[in-house]
Order: C-alpha cells, then sequence, then structure tokens
C-alpha cells in the first residue's frame, strides 16, 4: 500500500492578469486530496470515500459511474492510470476540497494520484517530473487549458510567484478565511470572457492587468514582513480589478462586503478564476471567529485555512 | 415674480479619476430645481415646500432654522443672497432632487436661485457668468472643494466633458434609471479617501485612473451612435475600477447587481463621489419596468431620468 497527498491553492493575487504575462501570487492550502493505492489483481479500481461531496466508486475494467462530479474527477484520474500505465490496483481518493470551486481540488487529485502510483510501482519520481506529468495530464484533460500554477502548487506547496516562469516565495504562513459561494465556476468560460474583453478593449484592459501584476510584486514584502494592513488594501483594489473585468457576481460581492464590514477583514478578494467559486478573506484584530460568522451569516460555506503548506509527500503507512 | 429653475446631474463616466485631470462625462437630468423670487418689503426670506426630503421655512433677517437638511440647503442659498446683495424678497424653493446623494442638488439650488434672484433685481447674467457666480458660491460654502462641473451642468444643460477644460458635447437623450442607496454621502470624504489611496500607492493608482479616463473617451462615440450595449460594457468596467478605489459599499453592489441581473441592465454604476448616494443603469431590452422593479426590491429608490436635458432657465409667470 502507498500513500500520497496533495494541498489544494489559492491565489492570492493577480488571477487573469496572468494570462497575459504580469505577476501571479498562489499558496498552497491545508486542505488536501490524499490518494492510497493497494495491489488489487486483474483489476484497476477508482473509489473515494468522499470528494467534499459524495462517495463514488468507478471500476474502470467495468465501465459503471454514479455521478457528473464523479465522472469529472475520475477523467482526471483515469488519464493518471492510462499515463503511467497502471495495472493491478485499487485508487482510493479522499478529497476536503470542494470541486469546481476554484481550489485547485483537481490538480491535488492528479499530483496525489501521479505520486502514489509511481512510487507504487516502484518509480522515484523528482518534485520536478511529478509536477510536468501532473500538468501534462491536466491540460490534456481539460482540452488544453490549465496553467501549470495549480499542479506546481500541489506539487511544491509554499508560496509560488507566477509570470513568464514559476518561481518560489519564501514567505510565512498566513491564516486565511475561504468562503465558497456555493456556485460552481467554469475556468474556461470565464479565463475566455476576460481574454475577449481585452481583445474588444486593449487600451482598457491592458492598463487593468499591469495595475494586478503591480499589486502582485508590491505584495511580497509586505506578506514577508507580516503588513497585514496594507497586504489586505491590496487584497481589496485586485478584487475591484476584477470586478470591472466582469468575473465577479451578486454572490460573491455579498461574501466580500459581509467579510469587509462584520467580519472587520483587513481585506478581501475573489480568488481564481470567479464566476462563482470561492473569496479569501484576511482576518482584521477581531481574528477568524467574526468573519466565519459573517459569511455563514451570508450563506457561505468558511472555513480557515493555512497558507503556504507543504507539498506532495508520501504519508506513511498506518 | 420671477422663476427659474435648474438640472441636477448624473456622472456618466470617469469620476474621482477626474479630480486628476482625466475626462469625465457628466449629463445633465430632468429632475430640478425651482427658485421663485416674490417682493417681501422689509424682510429676506427662504422658503421650501419640498427638498425632495421635508418642507422648511428660514427666516434670514430672524434667524431660525428647523432642520439639518434646511440648514445644508440654507448655507447655499444664504451665500447666494448676500453676494448678490438681496433686499426685500422672499426665495420659495422647490426640488425634486435627494439632498447629499450625489445628483448635484446643491449646484442646482444655488444656478437656480443666481438666475432668478439676478434676474429679478432687473440685470441679465449670462450663462458664463451665472456659472461662474454659482461654481464661486459653492465653492466656498464647501470650504474650498466642488468641481465646475455640477454648477456647469445646472447651467449649460446638455453633456458636458470635463478635463483639464469644461466642453459641451453634443449628444443625443439618453433614458435611465437612478436608483438611490438611502445612503447619503460625503463628497469630500470620499475624495481625499481616494487621493490618499494615490499617494500611497501610484503605481496602482494612476494607471486605474488612465483606464478610467480612457472609458470616458471611448465612450464619446458610443453614446453618439446609441450602442447601447457598448456604452453598457464600460459602465460595468467603469464600476468595477471605482470599487477598487474603495468608494463602493455592500448596499451599492447589491443595486448594480440588482440591475444588471434581473433588472436586464446593459450596464450599472455608482455615480457621482460613491461611499452611499447613487447608482445608474441602461435598461436593457425588457426596458425600464423590470429595471425599476429590481432596483426597488434590493430596497432602493429608483427613478428614470432623461439624460442631457436643458439647462437652467427662466419659466413662465403662471
Amino acid at each position: 500500500m502507498t500513500t500520497a497527498s496533495a494541498p489544494g491553492k489559492i491565489i492570492l493575487f493577480g488571477e487573469h492578469a496572468v494570462v497575459s504575462g504580469t505577476t501571479a501570487i498562489g499558496g498552497a492550502i491545508d486542505l488536501r486530496a490524499t490518494v492510497r493505492v493497494i495491489d488489487e489483481p486483474g483489476r484497476v479500481l477508482i473509489t473515494t470515500e468522499d470528494l467534499a461531496l459524495q462517495g463514488f466508486s468507478f471500476d474502470l475494467t467495468a465501465g459503471h459511474i454514479h455521478s457528473v462530479q464523479a465522472a469529472h474527477a475520475t477523467r482526471y484520474i483515469s488519464a493518471v492510470l492510462r499515463e503511467l500505465d497502471a495495472r493491478d490496483m485499487r485508487v482510493d481518493i479522499k478529497s476536503s476540497l470542494p470541486l469546481a470551486a476554484g481550489l485547485g481540488s483537481s490538480a491535488c487529485i492528479v499530483v496525489a494520484t501521479v505520486a502514489a502510483v509511481s512510487r507504487h510501482q516502484g518509480h522515484s519520481l523528482s518534485k520536478k517530473e511529478i509536477a510536468e506529468v501532473s500538468h501534462r495530464l491536466e491540460k490534456t484533460v481539460q482540452n488544453g487549458l490549465g496553467s501549470p500554477m495549480d499542479t506546481a502548487l500541489a506539487t511544491y506547496g509554499g508560496y509560488l510567484q507566477i509570470a513568464r516562469d514559476i518561481t518560489p516565495l519564501d514567505l510565512p504562513p498566513l491564516s486565511m478565511i475561504v468562503g465558497y459561494t456555493g456556485m460552481p465556476h467554469d475556468t474556461r468560460r470565464e479565463v475566455e470572457k476576460v481574454q475577449n474583453l481585452r481583445k474588444r478593449y486593449p487600451e482598457l484592459v491592458d492598463p487593468i492587468f499591469q495595475a494586478i501584476g503591480a499589486i502582485s510584486r508590491r505584495s511580497i514584502p509586505l506578506i514577508k514582513e507580516g503588513n497585514a494592513a496594507e497586504t489586505g488594501e491590496l487584497m481589496n483594489i485586485n478584487h475591484g480589478l476584477l470586478a470591472s473585468l466582469g468575473v465577479s457576481s451578486r454572490e460573491m460581492e455579498e461574501l466580500v462586503y459581509a467579510a469587509r464590514g462584520a467580519g472587520g477583514a483587513l481585506g478581501a478578494k475573489l480568488t481564481g478564476a470567479g464566476g462563482g467559486g470561492c473569496m479569501i478573506a484576511l482576518p482584521g484584530s477581531a481574528g477568524l471567529e467574526p468573519l466565519l460568522v459573517a459569511l455563514r451569516q451570508a450563506r457561505a460555506a468558511a472555513f480557515q485555512v493555512t497558507v503556504g503548506c507543504e507539498g506532495v509527500r508520501l504519508e506513511a503507512e498506518r
């Protein structure tokens, strides 16, 4: 039996603008997908107890499938199993990340599966190899779409600066709240919407992208020195710029203003592609509790996360 | 008896950025303040039936005053009466504009009072003179603050382009909805907030101002050719940029998304300084009715206006 886990992620600053080469900052969070591989002679079976949604099991050799969510997750896992030529094994998936919420749920399932299956087969892939294979597979399943950020964060953990290249950042852990609107989002649709807007109004969207990139760069020393007040202010500015690109929503604004108002957050913004999905908030001096309460009163699924956590790892046998 | 009226205004594009010299577009709306001057030997009396809030009367010679709102409006009217050395007259004010809502309520009272009182005294001020005197007086009452836009729109009507100079724009009338959050705003406070943000983050705020200015310039041919879809899109982008500057609010976002969603608006944005005050929405193909309903369901005072109306005028005796 071999077990590996990999973390989900949030984007702190810079989503959407990063597609055009400006800087974004992402961080791994302490919600993980865990993949366990067990010998199962003659079969290749995928099961899951919990994809933060519902359990399902899928027999790759037989071809049953039980839900749309399952079908979604299974496409990623199947792609990994095909790529690694997996045989005679059962792959159990557990994830504490909501699917299609912009928290990198598919990337961490792919990364943890690559790590667990390859190790179970006796290979020792480097993190670089895991990240590369995982990114390629995620991209294939998503028909060519997929930034390398999600799989890189699931692999390396910590914080990453993403521009033309991906560079690790040495930043301290941050305690934040994630609020989920409950509305799944479609990354491709949102990315295309923004890129379309840019084609029609380059003289407007380019300076917005530039401002977003400047926010990302400016945030790095602030996070490093623990300047939460200004980090929060930058989150607020970044959120407005994302809203100007059309990727916010009524539900999202409700959460953002609930966090900043009653929640006492120093800053709040959507995270990821938008159009549903999640927001993040940086707690103020009153701490996490009023923020969790304010977001839940605004009908969010809200939970505390630590940003900057460890990447993919093999788990000790239990 | 002499009667004059002057219109309120909305800012279509470019508020806040205009303080730093980029372009803004304002339009006069068909909500007016009407001022009637009647001989009243031995006294100078100000009365009002309705300042879109409550009636009051104020005897300048005696010094009674009945409400904070009245005190607010009276400061402007008193300044005009002192400037024009008014004697032996009663000045009746009527206004259909909510006060302190960002619709230029004080400017149109000042302009209509200047026009009515000066004509009653036998003078014939040009529009240029009315605009100049009114701007100077408004600025004095507001302790040095006050863009010339509000008094210029109240005087000239139509549409104005405001940058370093104020230029009339030849644009067709637009039918729009104004939604009032019910929260009075403090223009000075919002302007200072944005200018402060700019001092601390010039590398972020300057490109945002540039983008706002570019939106204003781009809107002119679109409004001219009646391209409502793209005009609305620019309103949405402009709104997000204003939100990034910190001048939106939970209540404002609720109205903006209600307008864009159930209201079917092609575009919606805050208008004026923000931090309360009003938003404007451009109706979609379903027309005004669903938009009024959606905004009222979101607890706004909502009303239809025509943008581009006539400026100050003397009214026929009735």
